[in-house]
């Protein structure tokens, strides 16, 4: 990675995001200044080496981290103190912060961009030079953004190591308001009904229910202010949602045609195979080699050496949990084409592998 | 595990669940019986050692494990063949086939039966001695059943290893409806809203659209069946959600209340909360240490290795997902008493712990 021809960078809020964006800049070398309204957060990532705080030096480019409902305000009081800046933001969010940051003036200069790389800690404590690492970077112009300002912002997410891909504010959301957005509400929806049955009903439930509510613990505040910023295109999907649903529910109470039903499971599995793995390969192209293990410390380290042993790297792991004591399912997914030397050379060894 | 006593049982259906079930009780000493319509697929279960060919022994309890369109006229069929016999199922559905199996007499011997422990996998090749132990096996007695007969088929679930839950067969419709089946429908409509969308937007995803699809490519024909069978259920619960999809979107697009989407996120953090986890335990008190690990064969190895030495038992393992190459965030949950020790004990061996 050699250092990329930009900065001084200013970075205007320094939670995880902003923190790690500085983190990311100080690794290639770039000179990075930092600002934030809470001195607690700024002080804390100047000391994990995010950056120095904002002196006199006039910033090339403005990287507006903070949350969604303010975003739009801050990039343009950015926009207005440094008049020669490129102004981009990393909120998830990008058509409704933009539009209230360039209705201040500045329009030419401001690109909105979106790392696609949280986690569920917060804070500078949390922050990472290698977060952004061989992930997707969103970058959206405006339709009146400056080319060279564009490729500027380009530079900066690839410097933070990530990939970028160039969306415009109303395509980048109604993508995220489909693979993002709508996944936390159905999520939290469903994770909702459980509050009102009993105990053993919700125990009477098996491992797809825990993958469908895994987001539902997701920071209610936070995803209040995006579904909010993000609300028409979340809704529209929701619609969508709403259409197919009840169509599948009466398709099952109507004695006749139960077509519906068999329409959503097949478009369903067509659906499933088109979301990218993770080394983009499709995420059903994987061979899945299910091994029984003792519920033990060290059984696992004992499998993981094996496949290490084997040379074979593994794409995923699974567990499935059971109730109770001593023993447990792993599914392991390799690359189809290893799949049988891996079942194979984990018997060799004595591993429970099933068939 | 002392041999109950119970037998000869006679399993009829010798898929994946029917075979198990002789595998689970021979290993125990029960002598079971063994019958298919597909003579190949009877063959192979009794070369796997899940009992004899149906002979002229007369059963004490007959399973019949056949797919729900038909296992009520099975169940039916079997009580008037084994006049003494108890009558028992493991269908993933209830009311329907025990009531379509009742209509046609022996109501009194007939008792309902659900192993909660499905595999990806079908056919007797995947059957499993252990695919019960420390499973829920959810019993569902009729009104008019005969309580020594509901305490047989207790024993029968415990000899396969299972731990039982007596529920009625609506009471148990209802939980997997919410627990189950609904999920399903959620996941297969989502993932088919990807569908008709670009490649670029599919790719601007997490693993969040990852979980909440992954059940999205189950067999269609097997949870069409359930489907139907279950369908009342099924559709109420997806009314439900499709009232409350609705009054999110409508809380999204109205600008003065959006007390709706609060509620939801509030209400599923509840709700996913009271999922049980793999030991019983909430799913939502595990600590949960995040570690950088690059991705080649032998790193996770490592890792395990360094975790067992520490003699810490991981309760899951989540892999995160990233584009390309060369490191992965791989995501331990402990009991949290040891989650301390275990960030400590991995970052003194030079792991890449988060804080």
């Amino acid at each position: 990675m050699s250092t990329p021809a930009i900065g001084p960078v200013l970075v205007v809020g320094t939670g995880l995001v902003g923190a790690s964006v500085g983190l990311a800049l100080r690794r290639v070398g770039v000179e990075v200044l930092l600002d934030d309204a809470d001195a607690a957060n700024l002080a804390h990532a100047i000391e994990r080496g995010a950056g120095r705080a904002l002196d006199g030096t006039a910033p090339q480019i403005v990287v507006v981290a903070v949350p969604p409902d303010v975003a739009g305000a801050v990039m343009a009081a950015q926009a207005e103190r440094w008049p020669h800046a490129t102004i981009t933001d990393v909120t998830s969010v990008k058509d409704l912060p933009l539009r209230e940051a360039t209705t201040a003036g500045g329009a030419t200069r401001v690109v909105g961009g979106h790392p696609m790389a949280g986690r569920e800690v917060s804070g500078p404590a949390g922050a990472r030079a290698d977060l952004f690492d061989d992930r997707v970077w969103v970058v959206t112009p405006l339709p009146g953004s400056d080319p060279e300002r564009v490729a500027t912002v380009g530079d900066l997410a690839r410097a933070c190591g990530a990939v970028t891909v160039t969306m415009s504010p109303v395509e980048h959301d109604a993508a995220v308001a489909l693979t993002s957005h709508t996944p936390q509400v159905l999520a939290s929806v469903l994770a909702g009904l459980l509050v009102d049955v009993d105990a053993q009903s919700v125990g009477v439930s098996g491992q797809g229910l825990r993958d469908m509510t895994r987001i539902a613990d997701s920071d209610p505040v936070l995803w209040g202010a995006i579904l909010r910023a993000n609300a028409g295109p979340v809704a529209r999907v929701l619609k969508a949602m709403v259409e197919r649903l009840d169509a599948v529910a009466v398709g099952l109470l109507d004695d006749g045609s139960v077509t519906e039903v068999d329409e959503a499971l097949r478009r369903g599995a067509i659906g499933r195979a088109r979301i990218p793995g993770k080394h983009g390969t499709d995420a059903s192209t994987y061979a899945v080699v299910p091994v029984m293990v003792r519920d033990e410390p060290g059984e696992l380290a004992r499998l993981f050496v094996a496949a290490g042993e084997l040379g074979i790297n593994l794409e995923d792991v699974r567990i499935e949990h059971v109730l109770g004591r001593p023993s447990g399912l792993i599914d392991l997914s390799v690359r189809p084409e290893v799949g049988e030397a891996l079942a194979r050379g984990l018997r060799a060894q004595g591993f429970d592998v099933r068939a």
